[in-house]
């Protein structure tokens, strides 16, 4: 019997030759992350009482990205000491003011394929696009992983997520998703592994492969796989890695909990509806939909690419009167990338906002939380009440491209409308 | 007996020939302005049982600054609130996204000289900087402002502040201030006019001139004036300003509190230190103070001219490790410029993170909000105990050539040690 992406990982994270689906195994963090939200500031106290002595600061990651920039004086207190802590413990690896963890640990190189990445978020399981074992645990059993480098886990069954075929003109990774995530439900892969395979997944670029993994957790999944092949390891060469770029795969005869298979040309965009991000219809569902605020950033689609066709759409045009459309770089790299080829000029001309990159008004922190009966289009990735802010606002989700033709209209739009011929 | 520009235009705003200090006067307003925390959310109930109808739509601006972007959902609330009310009223003037309400009214042709602002907010009196009598008001007063365009107002006193020479290189308008300041006291000049003048004051640029009338008010005055000469016009000129452009003087032998000279070319840079305004000192008294955040922005030093001398510090350089550098432009208007000349690109490079215009952290809103313990260098107008965030933490205020230089060192710095010859 053959192996999934996910026993394989989970095999040598636990030291054994063979997992598999079910097993309860011992397994070895290669990188431990927390941010200053649900990181330090947490659990120190109980760190401390067990020793206080870290496993391998190598191996721990630091990123204050939920505080940034703070907004409240407990903000404030609370990047203070995540950054001290850092300090106090000597740790090579603390980022702050770079933007949300999640890709300011890929783009740090942290991430590799075959590795296995713990983090305290629920999206940590973005790494997975690059072919890692990532997840999202709590903040009192990372406790116990920076005291020993070890815990335990299920291993996982594994859901795959076939889309072969080309994806149509104005259709994206995060329509991809949104469709599978509707069809699988919220909880539809608790405690599962949803492994994202097929020719139309393997034509995507890596930042849109990060769309996917990072929104596995919508389903419920413990992570999101893709097979790391040529994109992932000219991506982590451009970033400065050169070891640790071994890939891994599924073995043709393993084992899946269930198999689902979609034929991409057929996608149109998606838009997840107020309050489940199970709630998806095309578009032309909610088409005309007003909105009073349009929001292009996250973790889930700030990157460079989404930056790309959202200024492609936006170019030489105007947002609609009263509404206001607030621009959030994935990191501050790709702010400077964004900015140096023109992007964030081209946006603000349009009449969008650019701010600096965090988790901001996505997690409803800080820096554009929404007040009651507004009505938000984002290209973030959770719209449950209260996401962003007021549990009497709405949050729909969408494609940076929908995102981008939305804020032209002022009301929810197909942006290939606005997409010449050939742009993606 | 002559007359003061304060009473000139005191004079004409109660419809008089003449008025000296000391009269009590029922006088018309120019222009009514609010922004979100003091105005429409706050007096939309006593402004609705006294009637609800505006004296005159055209002349009531209301700008939402304060809560841009929302941090909480009560921020959100009130923005949406703010946003709404404008509408209902039918305003032709509201403003939001673009920046702290008293640079926007400047950039906007509201500010012209010899007219009477009154505005819910201290720093109104910035616009005295283009010759107009602007002062903050209570909320409550301004009820019956938008009700009748009336109020009544006693004919402050003015101490009359006069500064020839040249200012020597690597030394502003923000200097300047901080000695005034100092030497007035941070109540000083309760009730009374500051009025600027002197060879030193004629050679600043209009963007310095706002430095000193910004923070007339942090030295108790109802307002700082300076005399409107070509400097003005030509800048409302280039906002496509071409009527109510009289210029307004005080007589010769008008009448003054107090009359203090200064020599320009004797000033060093100053700095205020915690926590009051007029604990001004140069800045050879406080160098190597250790900071851990540097802001440089707000409507007092965040224009395109404070931009430039912190990019040609910063340019090539990088600002100490474990500090963070936040960039506010005092407007949208002056984010899109600067990023068009390229100073954003220096900064960001430098490692500065630069943030969408609001009010922000200067008045401990959002966006960068400080924690117990921590200190700050800050290009902004106050730093009494808690205007930043913690009452715990610290706040210096110098030039933005300063805080670039203590950027750069993480200590406070002299920034005559990064200035090149010649550069001002």
């Amino acid at each position: 019997m053959g192996m999934t992406m996910s026993e394989k990982i989970l095999a040598k994270a636990a030291g054994h030759s063979n997992v598999k689906a079910g097993d309860i195994v011992w397994v070895k963090a290669d990188i431990a992350m927390m941010h200053d939200l649900l990181g330090p500031w947490l659990i120190d106290g109980g760190f401390r009482r067990l020793g206080g002595k870290l496993f391998d600061k190598e191996k721990v990651v630091v990123v204050s990205d939920h505080c940034t920039p703070p907004a409240t004086v407990q903000q404030a207190d609370i990047l203070k000491f995540t950054r001290d802590w850092a300090r106090d413990q000597g740790l090579p690896y603390y980022y702050e003011f770079e933007g949300p963890c999640h890709q300011v640990i890929v783009e740090h190189g942290h991430v590799r394929p075959g590795r296995l990445i713990l983090g305290t978020d629920s999206h940590t399981c973005m790494a997975g696009g690059l072919g890692a074992f990532a997840t999202g645990i709590g903040s009192t059993e990372m406790i116990g992983v920076l005291l020993t480098g070890e815990t335990w886990m299920k291993v996982p069954e594994t859901i795959k997520v076939i889309w072969d075929g080309e994806l149509p003109h104005g259709v994206y990774a995060k329509d991809i998703v949104l469709k599978t995530i509707k069809d699988i439900g919220h909880a539809g892969a608790t405690y599962q592994t949803i492994e994202f395979s097929g020719s139309a997944i393997k034509s995507l670029s890596m930042d849109e492969r990060l769309v996917l993994s990072n929104m596995a957790v919508e389903a419920g999944a413990k992570t999101g796989l893709i097979e790391p092949d040529e994109t992932v390891i000219e991506f982590l060469r451009s970033k400065g890695v050169d070891d640790g770029l071994e890939t891994v795969r599924s073995d043709e005869d393993a084992s899946y909990a269930q198999i689902l298979h979609y034929n991409a040309s057929e996608l149109e965009p998606q838009v997840a509806c107020p309050h489940e991000v199970d709630n998806v219809h095309p578009i032309s569902a909610v088409e005309g939909k007003a909105v009073d605020q349009v929001y292009l950033g996250s973790c889930t689609n700030g990157r460079i690419s989404d930056l790309r066709v959202a200024a492609e759409i936006l170019k030489g045009k105007k947002i609609a009167k009263n509404i206001r459309c607030l621009v959030v770089p994935a990191s501050q790299h790709i702010w400077m990338e964004a900015n140096k080829e023109g992007i964030l000029e081209i946006l603000t001309e349009a009449g969008c906002i650019v701010n600096m990159p965090s988790c901001g008004a996505c997690g409803g922190f800080t820096s554009g939380v929404i007040g009651a009966g507004e009505v938000v289009m984002s290209s973030s990735n959770r719209n449950f009440r209260g996401r962003m802010g007021s549990s009497e606002g709405e949050v729909y989700l969408g494609s940076p491209a929908a995102v981008a033709a939305t804020a032209i209209e002022g009301k929810i739009t197909d942006p290939r409308k606005y997409l010449l011929q050939g742009v993606r």
